[in-house]
């Protein structure tokens, strides 16, 4: 879907100077980490940017067009590869979010879905496109594993993504503070025993090395939500 | 652990009027949901609750005594009941938490746990509270099921609990508005879907009708719904 490809809201006009949009951008994550969206607003943001108000507002007229401009900016890497392997793609899968949610603004994202609960009518139509972003991501990966074979016809992609993110997001959010670091240098044995868990539990036929490149691709895709 | 069994923070003298008591912390729970801790003030839950702010620093005398009895009335329904079926026993804890989450307050506890991230200084005491009655429940339903062999000895009680709890938050999060109600009315497949990845997923040797309790340890514990 066209939609999907750019963020819900129209910016005016292209940002004129980069390194300021990026430098506000930050500043929004920062304080939006801190304050949520009762306390968002553009004086904040222009105040730790260091930026003018009429230079935040040229580029976002509203604190929702700067709020979704800031929460699309943590999904910088773009759709993640298929790589033949459904343990390669959600371990690959595991890998970035485990890293956003450890990064400078990790918890931006978490209390974004949050907010969007309390205040639907005014984040709904920028949390639908991270939430739609996210699921189609899924599905792709776990239709490709289903037309191969290393997964039943009948899983559930949203199940499959809810239990990979769900797992990491509750470990991150009770892990405690002392042990937060050692987590963030080293979370490869925490992806693998998710990835694991996560596979096994839906029932996968493959092994670490499958491949999926030979398979038949005439198959229709019958993956269904559960 | 003794400090385990009552909230961490000292409240000044009984409480003196229960509904008085009852009705400030639903209010408190209101708008911590709607502000997080940046916004959460005195001031603001006197008004929601419409009691003096006098009656209320009696009680609280400061607003992290407040919010910690807030997030902790969350917690209301006592340990879970080990009842010889790990089947049995994951479904209700699941219950219990999706039932916490769709409530009425259901992202105060989520939003608490990312603002304990941002302000480990304010509230790492409060919710190390709410995350180790979270653990050590996990733990004692998971040792019960490594004793009786439903498990494999070498299972991590945290992650079993991550993806339970994390599966169903993540869900939570990111269904469409328009769907949870739907999901409100009628969990039971969702808990039923989640259950089974969780067991499946870290190799359970159980069945639905296992019992842990066949030879002679006193009296028969049997499920309830908590």
């Amino acid at each position: 879907m066209a939609r999907m490809s750019t963020p819900p809201r129209g910016r005016p006009g292209r940002p004129v100077d980069p390194e300021i949009d990026s430098r506000v951008l930050s500043a929004a994550l920062e304080v939006y980490s801190e304050v949520g969206w009762a306390g968002f607003t553009m004086n904040a943001v222009a105040r730790r940017g260091g930026v003018g108000k009429a230079a935040l507002y040229r580029r976002w007229p509203t604190r929702q067009d700067l709020f979704a401009a800031a929460i699309n900016s943590l999904r910088t890497s773009g759709p993640v590869e298929i790589t033949g392997s459904l343990y390669r793609d959600l371990t690959q899968t595991a890998n970035r979010l485990i890293n956003r949610f450890l990064g400078p603004h990790g918890m931006a994202s978490i209390r974004a879905l949050v907010d969007a609960k309390i205040y639907p009518d005014e984040l709904g139509e920028a949390l639908d496109y991270v939430r739609q972003s996210t699921i189609i991501g899924g599905r792709k990966i776990v239709l490709a594993a289903v037309d191969s074979g290393e997964l039943p016809p009948d899983v559930s992609p949203s199940l499959i993504m809810d239990a990979l993110a769900g797992t990491l997001v509750h470990r991150i959010l009770l892990i405690p503070d002392t042990r937060r670091a050692q987590l963030a240098a080293n979370p490869e044995p925490l992806v693998a025993q998710v990835v694991d868990l996560v596979l096994r539990g839906v029932g996968w036929q493959g092994t670490v090395s499958t491949r999926r490149t030979e398979s038949g691709s005439g198959e229709p895709r019958t993956a269904s939500e559960g």
